[in-house]
């Protein structure tokens, strides 16, 4: 049984504020949390239910399991229907962008998303194409957000998120910034080379106008019907998808 | 200001089953409204706040106009952030699949799709590409769910949904029918043709045992990374790009 100040701690981490006061975040579902015990990333502990106890995979000693009842989980739980098994985790510090750590590869750069579930689907995106790293600017939503982790399936446990100055950050880098604009290159035509930056912008606004300069191949996804603009997740789908037709399965 | 029965209704509205009873459904925002004015749909009535007033639009006459309070917009809105207008329209009858509509040219198929961000994101993109129909299985969300309809950002008005027993509709058609599978052929090396069906499956069983006889070309997303699917709108999206890419701009 949990304590009432255990449910409060806990209760405490959906909010942003105390996920950072704590540097701890929430993942449920047992597929994640495999996910995440294979990973990098430090557990903090586990709460389960009893009808998930028998899928429980062996677990580092350090981790302090709980088991609690339904009723306990739906305190806790971040989500309309608990899949029986949450965690609490140790966020990693962000110590910045590391400029070399992204050559010869393809990173994404994100400026001001503001959705969850739409930074969530982009890292399991990245994920599925073997992009390590998402650089995004300092107003995008937090990686930890329930929603952003839920909408990842367990892949935030294996792409890189950091959080920078994107102008500071664009002006520094010595790599392609590819940018994704209504008005650019057909996205069909480019030549990717070997290395560089994908720029996706805001839901509402697109690229910040003190970014756009920093772009130099603008990157445009062509249009054939009538929808004004795409969702900035499928924008994203379309440009790694693109890219890694363009590099082939050794990139 | 809105009579207390009014309110009542607009709310009830937000549940499927008075929608389907009263054949209305919601939209909010200018832009939508914008589209959807210009479309075939018919709208019941608006309901607006003064401080959106300037921005409306010459109305159809029919249409029922209701100037409203913030307060009165919080109470009706299916948002937790009001966008200063709303309005009721009329649904289309679905009349059924009309299959001869559909040669010629792609369109899209989903397999109890669930979520209704989604399924609204697979229509806009669809219109993006300029695909004119979705045959959906009975079970797939509601077109006509709020989280769907604001999800297509005005698209739904410009693109056919329709509701099915997929089992009988795919056993009737005459059309090559790609699947989202995650053993087929390399999307890249496609050969499309010129018309067909993709189909695409619910977020967590993929597509259903019995419709998958029904494939004639299995089709594969080819994963460079480690995550164990893609988001179905994203896997829509990269199928919708690969055709259009293969088909060009006069398709």
């Amino acid at each position: 049984m949990l304590s009432k100040s255990q449910i409060s701690f806990i209760k405490s981490l959906h909010q942003k504020k105390y996920r950072k006061e704590n540097g701890i975040f929430i993942i449920e579902g047992i597929k994640s949390i495999v996910e995440f015990l294979g990973s990098n990333y430090q557990l903090h502990s586990i709460y389960f239910t009893s009808a998930i106890s028998t899928q429980l995979p062996k677990f580092d000693t350090n981790i302090r399991l709980f088991e609690v009842s339904d009723e306990e989980l739906r305190k806790i739980s971040t989500l309309q229907t608990p899949q029986g098994i949450l965690a609490l985790v140790h966020m990693p510090l962000d110590s910045g962008v590391d400029i070399a750590s992204l050559k010869n590869q393809f990173s994404l750069v994100l400026d001001d998303v503001q959705d969850p579930g739409n930074f969530g689907t982009i890292i399991r995106t990245a994920d599925w194409f073997g992009i390590k790293n998402i650089v995004c600017s300092e107003h995008t939503v937090e990686a930890y957000n329930p929603k952003t982790v839920q909408s990842t399936m367990g892949s935030l446990c294996r792409v890189n998120v950091s959080y920078t100055n994107l102008a500071d950050f664009l002006g520094k880098v010595n790599l392609p910034i590819f940018g994704a604009l209504l008005d650019g290159n057909d996205i069909y035509q480019a030549n990717w080379g070997q290395e560089g930056l994908i720029l996706l912008g805001n839901e509402g606004h697109g690229i910040a106008k003190n970014l756009i300069g920093k772009i130099t191949v603008p990157i445009t996804i062509p249009r054939f019907g009538m929808a004004e603009s795409l969702n900035v997740a499928v924008s994203a789908a379309i440009f790694c998808s693109e890219l890694k037709r363009f590099s082939g399965p050794t990139s």
